[in-house]
């Protein structure tokens, strides 16, 4: 089982303050990104692992999807998001990723962000995804950036000049990684870039475009703070096709 | 025109005196994996972009190529080459990269090792191997790793701890990088792990494997030197169909 974070009042109380858990999609800096990858949803049985208090289940209804069921481990975020949602063809269902089971070719579309770097059997995973989806069909989702989980100390440092560096270390060691954001010993689970692609490819899906997630000059206009991606990416977007 | 760096006297010594550059494809330590990749080489129609001195020409023709045609920009490169092989089946062309032309529908498989990146225009390249061959051909190669070519100061630094690190910045801007390597002034050109897969696919290859290359515990044995290779890739493999 996937350790759940979420319910872990401190944890829930830090992330519930977030951009992206107050305003929603258009509080996370990679949204943009994300959409221009979707295909076009109307008519679409769509499932959201890892659906948080149900933002991108919401805007999928509202671009005519026709249903959404979204699957989150957390009782605070299914709680929410039932709460924030009035729509007969959504549904929530408090789900572990670690051991999740949905039925054969059921979905047209699969969509997640940033949960599948809590989950440490990938493998798995994407098979139950690749069966659910029906051929022809698009899985979108979002990951921290293996580059961004690597390290020891996943932390700014500076080079020889004094200017800021991304201290890398252990890329190729591939597992857990216990880390204290916004609580204490978060487990996360780092893969190889490469790692993420060849198991979508061993499952059957190929892959339409991996995007490791930097600010335009235009998002850096409004958004200084965001120039730090250019140094080293949080956030990788991946799109396949089954 | 792309920089011919392997001309220059003092960088073609210190080339030839590598390991890989002595004893050929057995000193590279990158070469099983890239092994792994390959299809079946019988009777197949080969182009290797970047041949230098032949040995992975010669390496295809022991194993039953028909015939292999080696590309390189270097008249040191081509002159060894030609002067190694005994083999009528084998031709070695001088040629740029950059401006490469090749016929239509005319070779079964291609291979590159770490020549793409000393290329700036990618796309033009991908798209010309494309069109050389024939549908349901191979197409492997190796470059340096975006990880190793990215930072202003691309060797080994130590974090909070005195431990080993590898300074990365940078990631995100991608185009020319200039590093004293064997010679001063050797011009690279960055490109992210994501932009190298998505102008692979945007010209129609379907991605079939990515290796951020790290040695095994056998290989560590043999080499313990390798080990920095856990912290961060040097090497990177893509292996496409068309």
């Amino acid at each position: 089982m996937a350790q759940n974070i979420y319910d872990q009042s401190e944890f829930f109380a830090g992330y519930s303050a977030m951009r992206r858990s107050v305003e929603g999609l258009d509080g996370a800096a990679e949204w943009p990104a994300v959409r221009t990858q979707l295909p076009d949803l109307t008519g679409k049985r769509v499932v959201d692992l890892g659906c948080g208090f149900g933002w991108f289940a919401r805007y999928a209804r509202s671009v005519g999807a026709a249903s959404v069921l979204g699957l989150d481990i957390s009782e605070n975020m299914i709680g929410r998001a039932r709460a924030d949602t009035r729509d007969d063809a959504i549904t929530y269902r408090i789900s572990d990723l670690e051991e999740l089971e949905l039925p054969e070719a059921s979905f047209d579309f699969a969509h997640s962000s940033l949960a599948f770097h809590y989950v440490k059997n990938f493998e798995r995973l994407v098979a139950t995804v690749y069966r659910a989806l029906v051929p022809g069909s698009h899985f979108v989702f979002t990951i921290e950036h293996p580059i961004f989980m690597a390290p020891r100390h996943a932390g700014w440092g500076t080079d020889v000049d004094g200017q800021r560096i991304w201290p890398l270390d252990s890329y190729a060691i591939e597992g857990s990684r216990t880390t204290d954001w916004l609580a204490k010993g978060v487990v996360k689970y780092h893969r190889r870039l490469g790692t993420t692609i060849n198991t979508l490819v061993s499952a059957g899906f190929a892959i339409r475009h991996v995007e490791e997630w930097a600010p335009s000059e235009q998002d850096l206009i409004g958004h200084p703070e965001w120039a730090e991606e250019l140094d080293r990416p949080t956030f990788l977007l991946v799109s396949v096709e089954r």
